[in-house]
C-alpha cells in the first residue's frame, strides 16, 4: 500500500537502481563498476582512502557533518548546525540570528559557542580482533565490561597523541569494531551566516517537508596554533590548512544526475527483527509521542508564552516537538506500509536458508530464537522504563544522580571508570552543568516530574521500585497532592539550582554527598545502589545481546554474500558514503514532487511573518528576476533546494553533496516527511533527502549578502 | 506572484492556448478554426444548434447539469446532484446513501425528491429588442420595473405552451436578453447511485482539493405521459425518449487531449471593476467568512452533536462551511495575485482606447465614472446590508416577511406581481414552507438572530433602521439580555413553527395579517412599508446600473473587437460551452499535480472511516489489480479523476465532459482549490476543473456494482 505512483517521466530518467546503503568507505572499491555505472567519475578507490581527496575534506562537528571549502580551513555546514554559535554571538543590539553575519576578514570572525569542535577523521582501523581477544568465554555483564575495558584502552592509547579524539565504533551490533582517530580542532570561529529568514526560512512548519526553500548553510573556520596543532582559542592562532578541500560547483546538478554524500549518519534500524519492529511501531512510538506531546503541554502550561521560564525551555520544546513529529510520521507510514510483513518474510527466508545446510544450522540454528528471547526480555519492563527514561529529560533528578555517580567513579582509576566519567569527559561534563542556568526553571521541572511520577505510581505494584516509592513517599494509595507537596519542598530547599554550588559538587567526596541535606543529593544517594543494580542487570542483558546480534548479522551477511549482495552496517555516527541520484517522487497519488524548487517559491510562500519572512532585499531581487550567474534555463530561475535518492539520516546534516567529480553541488539538510520511516527501511519510491543547492548558496552570497571575500577564497567551478 | 511553475513537460504537450471562456453556443461557429486547432473533431456549427446532437443531450436539473445517455431517457449527473433524492429514498432499514442503489428494471426505479425536474433547453431566442423597446427614456426604478414587466410577458407567452418552463436571462449586465424555453420533465426517478463511500469518497475534506478520488456520479431517468408530454409522477408514465443522447467513451482521454463541457455555470465576475474587486476581496469576503464561521459556531454550540436539532442544521452547516472555505481560498489567492493591479491596468487601457477617438469619447466617456459612482453608492450601507442579508439565512423572520409579501402581492394581477410571487412560483413557495419542518429549530434560529441583531445594534446610529429597532426594542443603549428575552417570547408565542399554520397563511388576506397576534407576523407587518421602501431604493439603483453596466460591457466588446478577440459574457446559469485540455498544474513551487489519479490512490487514502471508507469489495478489487477493461498502461491502473483546463464554475456540476467527437469521457464535478478565485479571473496556470473519468464510472458499474442492465442500455464506445 505504500507503493505510490512515480511519474513515468521521472522513472525513465535512469534505470531501476536501488540507491540504498550507507557504506563504509572501505567497501566502495568492491563496488567500483556499479558506482561508475551510476555516474561516479573519480576512482572509487579514492573515496575509500580517508587521507586523500575528497574524504579528508569531509569533517564532523559532532552531531553534524561539514566540509573544508578552502585551503585556509573555511568550513561549510548547515545553518541549523551553526545555530548555537550564531545565537551565542547574538545580542539584542547586534542580532546575528536575525540580521545575518559576515566577517570581512579573519579579524572579524567570532568564536563559536564554547565546546565547538571540528573533527577531522584521519584513521579508521579495524580493531575487532583486539577488542574481542580473550573474551571468547565471557558472557553477560563480564563480556560487556570486557569489551568496554578494551575500548577504553584503545582510546587511551590513541589519544596519547595530543590533539586527537578517538572512539571505538561497533558495527553490526558488535560483529566488528573500528577505532576512529580524529584531529580535534578546538578553536572554531563563525565566519558567515545568512539571516535566519534565509537560513531557517520555513522554520518548524517546513521542517521535514517538501517543497522546501531553506538556505540552510553557514560558514565556520578552524584555527590551530602557529605550529599547526589543535589549540584552545587564542588571538595568535592561525587558520588550519586542511590537506584538501572541496571545490564548489556553480553549475550544479540536473534531474537524474549522480550525487553522493559523505557524512556521519547517527542511527538506523534496518536490521532490527520483526518483533522489534512491531514493538517499536505499535507500542514505543505511540507511547513516546504521547509522552512528548504531554511534556510539551506541561511546559507550555507552566511557562506561559513570553515568560522568562518559557525562553529557557524553547530549545527543549523544539527538540521534543521535532521527534513527536518524527514519531507521528513513523506511525502514519508504518500503518500504510507492509514493513512488518516484509521483515517476517525476510526472517523466514533467512531461516529457510539456514535450515537448508547442516553447517549453517549448527552455526545459526539457535540465533533467531535466542535473539528474540533477549529482545522480549529487554521489553519486559518497558512501560516503566519509558517513564523513567523521560525523567532523564528533566534537570534536577538526573543532575544529582550524575554528580553522585561522578563522586563514586572518581574513587576508581581513570581507566576503570564508566565512560562519560573519565577525565577526558570532564570538559563536557562541566559545560553540561553550566548550561543548566539557561535551560532550567524549577516550576517547569517540578511539573514534568510530577506528571511522570504520577504515571509511574499508576503502574502495577510489581513494576514499582521500592526505593523510588520511598524517596517520594509514594504509598499503596497514590496521593497526587501529597507528592506535589513533597516535590515543592525539594525544589524549595535544593541549592543545585545555583551554578557555583553545582560545580562545587564535582569535586566532593562520597562522604560529602552522604552528609548532604540537599533533597536531590539525598535522593541520588538513596537511589544509588538500586540504580547500580539496575544498570548491572541491563549490562548483563546487553552483554548477551552483544554476542547474539553479531551472530544474527553474520548470518545475514553470509546469506547476502551467497546472493552476491554486499551488506552495509546500520548507521552508528561513523563516516559513511551514500550514492544516489537527483530525483523527485510522488508523495501522494496524483501529485509529483519535482526535484528542484525555485526562487519564485520563496516569494509565493512569503507572508512577511516568521518563519516565512524572507528579507525584503531578497524578495526584490527575485521579483526583478536578478538571477545573475546562477540562472538555470530548464526551471527558468535559480534552484533553491533539490531532492535526491541519497540514503541519509540524522547526523548527515551539513554533509557535502557531491557530483561525480566530487565537487560540492549542495548541502544535505533534511529528508522528506515520507522518508522518516526510512531509518527502519529504505523505500526506493519515497526515500528522498533534501539539499540546499550550491547555486542558491552562491546566489545568496553574491547578490544578497555580498560575501565577495568568501567567494574569492573558495574555488568555484563553472 | 501567483504565477507558478508549470512543468515544462506538461506545458510542451500543446502550444500556448488560453482555454478561458464560457461561450454562448451561437458564438462557436465564428471560432471554428480555433476549435478545430484545439482538437474539436465535429463541426463547430453543430454545437451551436440546441436542437441537434450533442447540445440537445445536455440538460439542466436546476443548479446542476446532466445529460441523456440512452434513447430511453437515462440521465447521468453527479452523485452530489442526486444526493437529495438518494437521501429522500433512504431509511434506516434500507440506506441507499450508505449502501448504494441499483434498479434492475424500470419497475424498481424510485421517485426522486419532490420538486425534482429535468429541463431540456429547446429554444434560446435573442429578445433584447423586445425587452428594451419603449424603455429608452425610462430611468431608475421605472426602467427596472419596465424590464421586469417585459420579461414577465415574454415568460408568460412562452409558458402558454404546456409543459415548458421559460426564463429571460440578462447577459453583460443587461446589454442583451435571451429567452430560454425548456421542456420541464416533472417525473424524475432515481435509477442508480454508487455507495456514498464511492460517490462522496473524501467528503468535505477533499472538497475543492486535488488529488481527488471521488466517484461523483449517479443516474436518473426522465418519465413522461404515454403521449410524450411532461406529467406528474404516475405509474402509467413511460421513459422519455430524447431526440439524442451521448455515447460513453470506454477509451477516455490522455494528458493534453482536447475536452469540452456543455453546462449551466451559475455566476462569474470576470468584468467587475477594480473598485468592485477591491471591495469584495478586502471587505466583503473577509466579512462574509467571519459571519459564516460565527454562524456555524453558534449552530454547533446551540445544537450539540447528536441532538435532533443538529440533524436539522447539518445541511445548512455544510452550505455555510462550503462557502467559508470558498471565501478563504478567495482571500488567500487574492493576496498572492496581482488581480487588482491587473484590473486597474485593464481599465486604464480601456480608458486610453476610449479617449483616443472622439466618437468613442462621446459614447463611453462618462461610463466608467458613472459606473464607479453607482458602485460606490451600492456599497454605502454594506456593513448593515451584510448583517441583514445573513438574517435571510435564518427561518422565522424571512418566512413571516415572505408570507405577508405574498398576501400583498396577491392583491395584484398575476402579471403585475413581483417575480417569485406569481402563480407559476407557488409550487416552489409551498415546498419551501413545508421544508422548514426538517430544517428549523427555534433554539438555533433564535441564537443566530440574537447574534446578528447584536452586531446590527452596534452599528453607528445613522445605519440603524428605526422600525427594526422598534420591533425588537433596541434602544440607544443596547441591552443584549433584554433582546434575548424579547426573542425568547417571540419564539415561544409564534405558531409559524407548525406546518399547517404556515401553509394556511398562504391563503390569508392582508387584513388577517394585520389582525394577527403572532409576533413574527406582527414583525412582518411592522416592517413592510420600510422593507418596500428599501426595495424600491435598491431597484432604483439597480435600474441605473442596468443602464450603465451594459454601456461598460459594450465598450469592452468594441475594444476587444478591434483587437480581434471575441468576448464571452459572465456566467448567468444559462447554457454555455467551454473548451480546454486535459492538463495538470503546479499547486506550489516544487510540486506538480499530474492530470490523472489512480485506483491505488483510493487505497492509499483509505482509513476505514468516513469519508475515507471505500467499500471493502472495492479495496479488494484494487489490491488484486482487477482493472478489467479499463486498464490504462501509461498510469498502470484505472484512472479515477482527471484535471482539465476547462473554464467552469458552480452550476457546471454534473456537466458531461466530451472529447472532440462529443463522446462522454467524464463528468465535471469540481474545481481545484487554487481555481476558486477563477470566478473573478481565469488563470491559465492554475484554473483546473476536476472530472470523474468515464473509465472509473464504467469500472465501478461493471465490477463493483454489477450495473449490467445500464451498461447494456448505454452506447459504450471502445
Amino acid at each position: 500500500m505504500k507503493k505510490l505512483l512515480v511519474s513515468v517521466a521521472l522513472a525513465a530518467a535512469f534505470g531501476v537502481q536501488a540507491d540504498e546503503g550507507m557504506w563504509q568507505p572501505y567497501q566502495l572499491p568492491a563496488m567500483a563498476d556499479e558506482l561508475k555505472a551510476k555516474g561516479l567519475e573519480i576512482d572509487a578507490k579514492s573515496i575509500s582512502k580517508l587521507t586523500e581527496f575528497p574524504m579528508n575534506a569531509v569533517i564532523s562537528l559532532g552531531g553534524c557533518t561539514a566540509s573544508f571549502v578552502s585551503p585556509k580551513g573555511l568550513v561549510v555546514t548547515n545553518h541549523h548546525c551553526a545555530y548555537g554559535s550564531i545565537q551565542y554571538n547574538s545580542t539584542p543590539e547586534k542580532n546575528l540570528l536575525k540580521d545575518g553575519f559576515l566577517a570581512k576578514n579573519y579579524g572579524e570572525e567570532l568564536p563559536a559557542t564554547p565546546g565547538s569542535r571540528i573533527y577531522v577523521t584521519e584513521e579508521v582501523t579495524n580493531v575487532t580482533d583486539k577488542v574481542k581477544q580473550g573474551l571468547e568465554n565471557k558472557v553477560g555483564n563480564d563480556f560487556y565490561q570486557g569489551i568496554e575495558a578494551k575500548e577504553k584502552q584503545l582510546v587511551a592509547q590513541c589519544e596519547a597523541d595530543d590533539g586527537y579524539r578517538c572512539q571505538v565504533y561497533s558495527f553490526h551490533g558488535g560483529l566488528e569494531y573500528y577505532l576512529v582517530k580524529q584531529l580535534e580542532i578546538r578553536d572554531v570561529r563563525l565566519v558567515y551566516n545568512p539571516a535566519a529568514s534565509v537560513g531557517k526560512y520555513g522554520g518548524d512548519i517546513d521542517n521535514w517537508m517538501w517543497p522546501r526553500h531553506t538556505g540552510d548553510f553557514s560558514f565556520y573556520r578552524g584555527y590551530v596554533s602557529k605550529d599547526g596543532k589543535p589549540a584552545d582559542f587564542s588571538k595568535d592562532n592561525v587558520p588550519y590548512e586542511p590537506k584538501s578541500f572541496l571545490k564548489v560547483s556553480a553549475k550544479g546538478v540536473s534531474d537524474g544526475d549522480f550525487v553522493m554524500v559523505a557524512g556521519y549518519p547517527g542511527r538506523t534500524n534496518r536490521y532490527r527483527t520483526a518483533n522489534e519492529v512491531e514493538n517499536q511501531f505499535e507500542w514505543a512510538y505511540p507511547e513516546g509521542k504521547m509522552l512528548r506531546e504531554r511534556f510539551i503541554e506541561i511546559i507550555k502550561e507552566t511557562a506561559p508564552e513570553g515568560s522568562d521560564e518559557r525562553i529557557k525551555y524553547e530549545s527543549l520544546i523544539a527538540g521534543l516537538a521535532n521527534y513527536a513529529k518524527n514519531f507521528t510520521s513513523m506511525i502514519e507510514f508504518y500503518g500504510k506500509s507492509t514493513m512488518l510483513d516484509d521483515r517476517k518474510a525476510r526472517e523466514a527466508a533467512l531461516t529457510s536458508w539456514i535450515n537448508k545446510d547442516s553447517k549453517r544450522q549448527a552455526k545459526y540454528g539457535q540465533t533467531m530464537a535466542e535473539l528474540d528471547k533477549l529482545i522480549k526480555e529487554s521489553q519486559e519492563h518497558q512501560a516503566r522504563d519509558i517513564i523513567l527514561g523521560y525523567i532523564g529529560y528533566t534537570t534536577m533528578l538526573p543532575t544529582a544522580r550524575k554528580l553522585y555517580r561522578l563522586a563514586n567513579e572518581k574513587q576508581l582509576d581513570d581507566m576503570a571508570r564508566e565512560p562519560g566519567y573519565q577525565e577526558r569527559d570532564m570538559t563536557r561534563f562541566k559545560s553540561g552543568l553550566e548550561r543548566i542556568d539557561r535551560r532550567y526553571a524549577p516550576s517547569v521541572d517540578k511539573a514534568v516530574v510530577l506528571d511522570l511520577l504520577t504515571r509511574y505510581a499508576k503502574l502495577p505494584s510489581e513494576e514499582r521500585i521500592p526505593e523510588l516509592d520511598k524517596a517520594f513517599g509514594i504509598g499503596k494509595k497514590f496521593d497526587a497532592a501529597k507528592l506535589s507537596k513533597v516535590l515543592d519542598k525539594m525544589y524549595a530547599k535544593t541549592e543545585l539550582g545555583d551554578k557555583a554550588t553545582r560545580l562545587a559538587w564535582m569535586d566532593k567526596s562520597v562522604a560529602d554527598f552522604k552528609a548532604s541535606k540537599d533533597p536531590f543529593i539525598q535522593f541520588a544517594v538513596a537511589m544509588y545502589d538500586t540504580d547500580m543494580a539496575q544498570e548491572k542487570k541491563e549490562k548483563e542483558l546487553y552483554g548477551k545481546l552483544m554476542k547474539v546480534r553479531p551472530q544474527y548479522m553474520d548470518a545475514i551477511i553470509a546469506y547476502n554474500k551467497e546472493l552476491g549482495k554486499p551488506v552495509y552496517a546500520d548507521a552508528n555516527s561513523s563516516l559513511r558514503v551514500t550514492v544516489g541520484h537527483v530525483k523527485g517522487y510522488s508523495p501522494q497519488d496524483g501529485l509529483v514532487a519535482v526535484p528542484f524548487t525555485r526562487l519564485e517559491g520563496i516569494v509565493a510562500k512569503d507572508t512577511g511573518e516568521d518563519p516565512f519572512d524572507a528579507p525584503k532585499k531578497q524578495l526584490e531581487l527575485i521579483k526583478q528576476k536578478q538571477y545573475g550567474d546562477y540562472y538555470v534555463k530548464s526551471i527558468d530561475s535559480v534552484p533553491v533546494n533539490f531532492l535526491s535518492t541519497l540514503d541519509t539520516t540524522g547526523g548527515n546534516s551539513g554533509s557535502p553533496t557531491l557530483n561525480g567529480r566530487a565537487e560540492l553541488v549542495g548541502l544535505l539538510f533534511d529528508g522528506v516527511y515520507e522518508s522518516i520511516i526510512g531509518d527502519w527501511g529504505y523505500d526506493t519510491d519515497t526515500n528522498r533527502s533534501i539539499q540546499v543547492d550550491s547555486r542558491y548558496m552562491l546566489w545568496v552570497m553574491k547578490y544578497l549578502d555580498n560575501a565577495d571575500n568568501l567567494l574569492a577564497e573558495m574555488e568555484i567551478v563553472h
